[in-house]
């Protein structure tokens, strides 16, 4: 036993024996857009006011937090009844350090061992990797060849495998496609139907979508959550703040699985200082909004095809060699990203300079390929 | 499905069903004695520091941290070579919010459904928390009378029980006990004889302790963990940062069940400032050792059955009524903690003037009740 020089010595889960680390390569190229950050640097007057904020914290840093980040989630509500006319309360509302800890406090809840979760790929690979970090089977179903979702085979794919939460991605990534609010009703009617299941909305890019978001949709689904994130809207990838709303009683259950204090006083600072800046940071959405539909369009000009998008980043292909095409974007000095979605590839979008730059790399790559 | 209330009403999981959150009640009373944090607060040069190396980091808050946390991680590293002699690396180092997350990644690793972990009870309550949401069946071995643990009886539990994880609580939560070196040996051994098994050692408290660390115990045993905190030595339990030490196969494997970008760029930030006042800090920790060992001297004055301490904490009693007594100390503006010890509460170590009240507060209880 003194020998244990891999993972593989190691008496780890059966299930996690030859597996990777969830990802993506991090390489220090000039234009990144391989990751869905936004691109645009915190002004410095939000800059200052963190500083500020998170001083204040710090004060007290000998302190535990508030472990049930009151204010926070008072100006979390406040923020998504502000941006979607549909009013919710800080009972409807929980934080956690990313969305990938709010999903894996709902897997802890809902799924774990003997239970399911059904998503529909190509989709976030976090849902399928959480669901079996927390013991939950997970099952893939199906997308039409345009990445949308058929209804009915969805439907089919519920009564068939019965799971005890499903996974709707909207925007979805990686392919940037919204679902239309007539389909998440009825997929939602269809699970309850066959038995009390957890749907959950990730709306992470929803900011970026030409549709509104699905949040009132809260209203007499008591087991529906839409899951947001600060991460994309907010441009603060490197505070790790997700949120959910759903019924009070959701936001209650996954105290039972919440790590006590899990959100850190200077987390919280500043997030909050971050919403005090709600106005400026929507306005780089809206520069965003119209250089992703740009991006489309040029694409679909070099004649390719391109996937339509509601989120900051464009699926386009299809490659013979994809990894080819990467390469050579790649060698102009821009990173993209491959998902592993057969003949497609994923760009985030970025600064106008940023997003020609991606252009030209992608004519110069398909000339020369 | 649309009358909703309460968390009965939900498909939670069946072991979930009738628990409460984990974590002390939150009362605003003068002296808080109850959670075992560090009284003293950060210095204001270290507060500045906090705020200069934020707001550098808040700069690129649009772009996603270090995943792997690799400054912090050697900082750390230098951090636990330097305080305890024994050389550690970055490898074999690894950071997480809190040592919950800490304890949580390693379970999901090494525990899960189908799995076991045994640890001595009465000890640090999110072992078993933490154990049982992760899916893995949680075993109470024993203690003696006086919380030390028996070693026979400990290893005719490794026999019986053939556990998958070993905790070893040192100083132990909430006793204070601290584990002999040769009984941290024996135990390791013994396990292992049985089958290859985790030990964590959980050292949240040990730069109070009389004894030194046993970190250097991770020589030759690849299948040791040992924990720490920097919420209570660092005086920093609002920062939520937690790591451990190990052989560098174990910080591989811990990646396949971490969340991508855990830990925000506020969070390393802020940990890396309060390194830069490791020096400063430990101060404080000299103070509190000694206050810690006037409260047992005075307790036992008293006439009162007070556990040896190696903590920032004293257990006391045999109270007949031990919610009595805790409320006639909470009735004089202290507030200490319960932990379900029967006969026994636990008093923080706080300031000199916030010890000398709760003393007051103890010989009024005694004497009135």
């Amino acid at each position: 036993m003194t020998d244990i020089t891999n993972i593989d010595d190691l008496p780890i889960r059966d299930e996690l024996k030859g597996k990777s680390p969830y990802g993506a390569p991090q390489l220090h190229v000039p234009v990144l857009l391989n990751t869905n950050e936004n691109p645009y640097s915190l002004p410095d007057d939000l800059v200052a006011r963190i500083a500020e904020r998170v001083a204040e914290a710090a004060r007290n840093l000998n302190r535990y937090p508030d472990r049930d980040a009151v204010e926070l989630r008072t100006r979390l509500a406040a923020y998504l009844t502000g941006s979607t006319g549909h009013a919710v309360t800080k009972e409807q509302v929980w934080a956690a350090n990313g969305s990938n800890e709010i999903i894996q406090q709902l897997m802890q809840t809902f799924g774990g061992s003997g239970r399911t979760a059904l998503g529909f790929s190509p989709t976030y690979q976090m849902h399928d990797l959480i669901s079996r970090g927390t013991g939950t089977r997970w099952i893939e179903g199906p997308r039409n060849e345009d990445f949308t979702i058929d209804e009915d085979a969805a439907v089919a794919a519920l009564v068939a495998e019965r799971p005890d939460v499903l996974f709707l991605c909207s925007p979805n990534n990686p392919t940037g496609t919204a679902l239309a609010r007539g389909a998440v009703e009825r997929l939602y009617d269809a699970a309850q139907s066959v038995k009390p299941t957890l749907v959950i909305v990730d709306e992470a890019y929803v900011e970026f979508s030409h549709q509104p978001s699905l949040l009132s949709l809260l209203d007499g689904r008591p087991l529906m959550v839409v899951t947001r994130t600060m991460s994309k809207a907010f441009g603060a990838a490197g505070l790790r703040l997700g949120y959910f709303a759903a019924t009070p009683a959701v936001v209650d259950a996954v105290q039972l699985v919440r790590l006590p204090y899990h959100l850190s006083a200077v987390t919280q600072a500043t997030a909050l200082a971050a919403l005090d800046f709600t106005d400026v940071l929507l306005g780089y959405v809206e520069k965003l909004k119209s250089e992703r539909d740009r991006i489309v369009t040029e694409l679909r000009t070099m004649g390719l095809e391109v996937t339509d998008s509601d989120a900051n980043f464009v699926q386009f292909g299809r490659f013979q060699n994809t990894r080819a095409v990467w390469q050579a974007i790649l060698d102009q000095g821009v990173l993209v990203r491959d998902n592993g979605v057969p003949g497609r590839l994923r760009v985030t979008a970025g600064t106008p300079a940023e997003n020609d730059a991606f252009l030209d790399a992608v004519r110069t790559a398909i000339k020369e390929l």
